[in-house]
Formats: structure tokens, C-alpha cells, sequence
């Protein structure tokens, strides 16, 4: 069933500027937008507070880490405070979510840097617009000796990647990828002929296991 | 694939804030907050400059209407201050936007009342809970002879109605219900029995055409 599309709010002054905003989110329609703006101000004032304070906060305060070019609003965010990792390593990712993602594996001890971002040629981003200088800058220092790509196993990740191989390659710095294959818990019967062809090729030689 | 459930943003002081806030949007989970707060403060932070402050806004200037209850920045809405509209008429709906459906027609000329919401028990909300005594008091002024039920026709708009008309005809007022029927453009094969079950019921007489 369609329905009216008269903005019920339209002169509505203030309210007609908070279903404006809404819209604006990325995902939020006309009727979301309007559904949003009703149940905040109808059913959860406090929530709407806490969230108008939330951004204009969040707008002034987070800005990008001076070294890892994550989210932060301290001059440098916690792990590249942290003096006890491991300098000689980095992981370059596409975004905060995907650096949270490696540490929730407990297993890697270096530093990141955050692309804050991914190549996307049908978008019209280029691999030359990604925060690309600020991380040659680094690997200038020379402390660096190994890059892990872990940007995602996706089209736009995949040239990301071989955009930034290049650019490391040719800075004197050893380039790495995260390794591609079956999911732990993956059956083949199930995982598409893709992976399976790649773990193929990717086969590690295993040790004999004295007993 | 599952993704990581590791929050990237915790300690992460403002950012987190806002994630929490965004979390509190009904329909909005974790991983949707991370994504808009992400847009925002990497692609939009004009919107989300502008939505903080139209939440700010609109909870402290936003408040009912004194006479049809619905949303307003000023004392009376922009429809309960027009005197040119008939004052014998009462139509009740359950939210702004189902009034704005109402307006729409631009075929109704008398004036509202906007439950702000529907009695649903299942989710605990007892009829006598809806904003219903201001109703009556409005009633009590006996300018008004008909009011026009058009409550959704859900189960929860349903009861709504049927608890509004008991109350408002002990008040002596005429009550009526929007019509039922096979919506227009609608054909009978795709339209659900229930519906066509009603619109044989009330079927309307025709006067005979003269040619
Ligand atoms: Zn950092
Ligand atoms: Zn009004």
C-alpha cells in the first residue's frame, strides 16, 4: 500500500528541521525520518538530548590520530601511545572497524595505520585520494620493515592493495597480505570455488609431527 | 560471515559517546551506529552538526498543541489557529503523519485530534493510557457534533476505536468511522477477502442516472 507523502511536519518549524537532518543520515528515507523524529519526541526526549550533545561533541572533539590517521581526540590515539608494541610492524587498514577487528585477535603486537578509507574507481575514488602520503611519510623513518595489507578481500580492498604494494615496494619496505583462505570451521562443500582455489594455491607445507 | 563484535570505538571517549547515543535510535544496532557515526565524522560532519542541533531544538521548543495535541512550537498549531475551518467536526487520528494523510485529500474541512499513539495490548498499552481526557474535556464544550474516527484499520486502531466510541457517545456526541472498502484503482482479485467481505456489507446504494 503506498502512502501520503505530504510532509506532515512541513511548517512545522523546529520539527520540520529535525526531520530535515534525519534524512540526511545515510539509509534514513522521508517515512524514517519522520518515524525517528515522532518516537524521540514522543517517547524518548532524553535519548534525542543525549545524542544532539553526543554530535556536536563528537564534531569538536574526534579528529584523526597523528600517527595511525584512526579516530581520535587525543593528539595520539591509545595504541600508538602504547610504547611497548612492536615498531617494526605495520597493518594497513580500511577502516576503525577493521582495525578493531585484527586486535580482537589478541595475536598482533604492531602498530596500524587507517586508510579511512578504500579505492573505489566505480565511485569515483581513486587510490591516489586515500590518506596515502601521511603513511610514505612514516615508512620514511626507516623504523618500519614489513607492511601487512589487510585491507578487505573485496574488489575495492584487492586494488587497494595493489595500488599500495607498489608505492611500499618501492619505498625499500617488505609488503605482506593477510593469507586468503577456508574460514576456520569452513567446510569445502561449502565455501565458494574461489577460496577453495586460493587455499589451494596458498597450501603451506606442513612439518612432520614426531610423535 | 559473522563479523567482529570487538566495539572499535570503546575508550575512545566522544566517539564512543556518540556510538552509545546512535545505539539508542529505535532499529539502529551496533554495527549500523559504528557505520553512520564512521560517515558522519569521515564524509558529513555538516550534518551531523546540523542534526545535533535540530535534536537540541526541537526537545526544547517542541511540545503539544493546547487544543489538538498534536506537535507544535507555538501554543496552537498552525490548523487549530485557522477560524475559517468547521468547528462542528472532530476527526481523531492516531499520529501527525496520519493527519497529514488526512490533509492531503484537502476534502476535510473541520478540525483534529491526534491521539499520539494507539492503545496496543499487547505491547501494554491500555487504551485508557492514550492522551484521551483531554479529549473529552474538548467534547465537553458541545461545539462539537460529530467526531470522525480514523484510527488505523489495525487490530491496535481498531481497539483504539472501539474505546473511543463507547466514551464519546456517553458525552452525546454523533461518532463515525472512515469507511472500509476496495481501495480505488484496486481490483477485487488482488484485494484480500476481508476487505471485499466489507465492502459488500456496506455496499452504498446509487441513485438511478437519468439519461
Ligand atoms: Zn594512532
Ligand atoms: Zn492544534
Amino acid at each position: 500500500m503506498t502512502r501520503n507523502t505530504l510532509d506532515p511536519f512541513d511548517g512545522l518549524g523546529p520539527l520540520a528541521d529535525l526531520v530535515q537532518a534525519l534524512k540526511r543520515l545515510p539509509g534514513v528515507g522521508p517515512k524514517s525520518a519522520q518515524r525517528l523524529a515522532f518516537h524521540l519526541l514522543q517517547h524518548d526526549r532524553q535519548a534525542a538530548t543525549d545524542l544532539g550533545q553526543a554530535l556536536l561533541t563528537a564534531v569538536r572533539d574526534v579528529q584523526h590520530c597523528a600517527r595511525c590517521n584512526s579516530f581520535s581526540h587525543t593528539a595520539l590515539c591509545p595504541i600508538c601511545s602504547d610504547t611497548r608494541r612492536n615498531a617494526s610492524v605495520l597493518c594497513v587498514v580500511e577502516t576503525p572497524a577493521d582495525l578493531a577487528a585484527i586486535e580482537a585477535t589478541h595475536t598482533y603486537q604492531g602498530y596500524y595505520y587507517v586508510l579511512m578509507g578504500r579505492a573505489s574507481p566505480l565511485d569515483g575514488v581513486r587510490p591516489e585520494s586515500l590518506d596515502w602520503p601521511k603513511l610514505a611519510t612514516r615508512l620514511d623513518d626507516g623504523e618500519v620493515r614489513e607492511v601487512i595489507l589487510a585491507t578487505n578481500f573485496t574488489n575495492e580492498g584487492e586494488a587497494t592493495a595493489v595500488f599500495l604494494t607498489d608505492r611500499i615496494r618501492k619505498q625499500g619496505v617488505k609488503v605482506s597480505r593477510l593469507a586468503r583462505g577456508v574460514p576456520i570451521g569452513g567446510e569445502l562443500e561449502y565455501t565458494d570455488p574461489t577460496t577453495v582455489a586460493r587455499a589451494l594455491l596458498d597450501r603451506r607445507p606442513l612439518g612432520a609431527d614426531p610423535e
